[in-house]
């Protein structure tokens, strides 16, 4: 494996195919909706702030990343969401939302996260059970079992 | 006066000159930084969720307003600003910020809104001096007097 160091950008994004937890609440709609196109959104990573939802002007405000950095990432992040979807829903899973950060390594725009189910929500295809972070987060109990049943799809 | 008739748009817009109020509590920055160019927010007109700061994909989901529409909007709102701006500077005072709303009214997009102290920010170009809504939402007092300076200075 071929680790970079990159100098992160400080904006995290989040890509929505169905609306649950953050959009659900900030929207005030239920939670399971096809969204007839991904929504895509910028937080800004300060945990004294709460990570707030921010847009492409505050962005510049902040000098978080230029418009040519950001229109990458937002690029990227659709593809990533493409790519993912259509593998998840091959292993029988729904790709409900994700977060991704990014990064600068030598003038280039790197991806630089993770991508489990602590950064995604993954729910059965067909019962929409949730195998994801809301296990925890929501008290749902057989959090490692929902961890395992992930991978074990995944791998399979 | 020509009263007109509008379906409203359910996004309130603010457009920032200067950082104060909502901006300085969401980025976590101090009040009076002359931003190096106008920021726009898009807010979602609903008392419930407090109307929450939204982005162009949230606006998209919820049918708030169709991409051509909010171009009309942003266009109308960066105009408006530049109006305000010169006109209040002339008077002797900073327009810091404002909140726009607009309609539809036969195809069209309208401006539908008043524009006051009430929805303007409004400092004294030499002391800084608040002329506007944070007088009573701050209790500063002297609230009358302020605005009254405001009608003054506009009507000289």
């Amino acid at each position: 494996m071929l680790v970079k160091k990159v100098d992160i950008i400080l904006v995290e994004v989040t890509m929505r195919n169905i609306s649950a937890g953050g959009l659900s609440r900030l929207l005030g709609i239920e939670e399971g909706i096809v969204l007839k196109s991904p929504v895509l959104e910028y937080h800004y990573k300060d945990d004294a702030l709460h990570d707030p939802l921010i847009n492409d002007d505050h962005i510049e405000l902040l000098n978080l990343g230029t418009a040519k950095e950001m229109k990458k990432v937002k690029d990227y992040s659709s593809s990533v969401n493409e790519i993912l979807k259509d593998f998840f829903n091959k292993c029988g899973l729904k790709l409900v939302d994700f977060k991704l950060e990014f990064g600068r390594h030598k003038g280039k725009i790197l991806l630089a996260d993770e991508i489990s189910p602590d950064t995604c929500r993954l729910w059965d295809k067909k019962t929409d059970e949730k195998l994801d972070k809301d296990r925890f987060r929501r008290d749902l109990g057989k959090i490692e079992e929902a961890y395992q049943e992930v991978l074990k799809r995944i791998k399979s």
